[in-house]
């Protein structure tokens, strides 16, 4: 099968001008077929300040009532997805912008209220992947680019995780690709001893895993990370590579950057 | 040759909620493929009132500044775009949202300066369009929307007008298409006396266009509208239709709404 780089980035990168434009230039240098899915950033709640909109959280979680759904509609699917795209597009990468209602690509549906009303989030629906279209505008070249937001198929535009989209995206289309899930993230890799920054895991399985989690060297923040990596891999996800965003471009082959996850 | 039409709808309809849903609802009903230009609207405006922006005009038409390109990159390209776009696929359409940056859709120069500096407004590249990318999409029974904003091909949006956007777009795909140019405006299409508004011109070619032109009946303010028709058909496209929105949905053969151009 030939290869699919799911590449996400976070908001730490997309906050800062130097840091984005060095990784756009990693991302151009990828060779395989790839997709980015990228996250929000401070910029919203920077607007939204202006506006009068307040942020709004819970346990870490923003609540997405109406207003802040038409912030985020605005920033993230408006002001920076056109301009990571356009700036792709500069440098001879063909994207090509989405939120989950374009072309019905993703579908959600918004979170049920239990103890918490997050509001407008969405919880993506594993079969709501439109695969087809995905795959076509691969084989044509393109490069989609997609911004955390899905639709419910009713109107309803929703909030949705980046991270989460990226796993979806990534588990659905390991039927036709053999796929790497990239997660672009502030340190060099899975650090086997949190007070080393040099100890990066460079390959971890999940037998090297669970000893790593019996020695208790591991940073406890990093744990659902390598968790979801796993669900992924399971779930059909070739590997699962972490590190930093402007190391991308280091990626050819044994010679990666960051940790490898793999069955 | 299959039909194509190329449905613009102006910002006054985008503004209100009741009108635009009745306009969503008869372009569903249109059973050709179809592409949708939608013009930005006074929501722009009015967020830009609430973030500071000023919006500043000079012969009616809109400067384009810094703050006003990531407004309306915001506004048009990210808030109107999706909540179109969703709101059609809950009607049944596989509608995808565009800037002329995804898949490089739609290239344009910046606005040269002479006595006056529009700033980050773009004038389109007649060779600009990826007509390739943009048959694919058809074909796959996808219904584009733009949004009116293009880019240079480096790195820089550019607030277009969607008039033009339209117009161009309909000239490039008459190369595949027998394409009907449709303007959607607040009349029930040109009136062959301004004075009367029942007095709407079914069919009009440059010979009755001379004809009303030397009895001076027509409207000023819909002559450049009627130039740019007699424009884009002598470039290729097959008629261009005017008339009101919501008429829409009776455009079966002969039995059009509005005034139909046509050489």
């Amino acid at each position: 099968m030939e290869k699919l780089f799911v590449i996400k980035v976070g908001g730490n990168v997309i906050d800062n001008k130097d840091a984005l434009d060095e990784f756009l230039q990693a991302f151009v240098s990828v060779n395989e077929k790839k997709i980015l899915i990228h996250g929000g950033g401070k910029i919203a709640t920077s607007i939204g300040d202006r506006l009068g909109i307040d942020s709004k959280y819970i346990n870490g979680r923003r609540i997405t009532d109406e207003a802040t759904l038409d912030l985020v509609t605005m920033v993230y699917g408006g002001l920076v997805n056109k301009n990571i795209v356009a700036a792709l597009q500069a440098k001879g990468v063909n994207a090509i912008g989405f939120t989950g209602a374009d072309g019905n690509i993703l579908r959600g549906v918004k979170r049920p209220v239990k103890e918490i009303d997050y509001g407008f989030a969405g919880d993506i629906e594993e079969t709501g992947v439109a695969t087809d279209l995905l795959k076509q505008l691969l084989e044509s070249g393109l490069a989609p680019v997609f911004a955390p937001l899905v639709h419910n198929g009713e109107g309803q535009m929703l909030n949705t995780n980046a991270d989460t989209i990226a796993s979806t995206l990534a588990v659905a289309m390991s039927a036709y690709y053999e796929v790497r899930l990239i997660y672009c993230f502030e340190k060099k890799g899975i650090l086997g001893n949190v007070e080393d920054e040099n100890s990066v895991v460079k390959n971890l399985d999940k037998k090297l895993y669970q000893e790593m989690l019996d020695s208790r060297k591991l940073f406890e923040g990093i744990l659902p990370k390598i968790e979801n990596a796993f669900k992924a891999i399971d779930a059909g996800v070739k590997e699962v590579l972490i590190g930093d965003a402007k190391d991308l471009v280091n990626n050819a082959g044994k010679n990666h950057f960051g940790t490898l996850i793999s069955n």
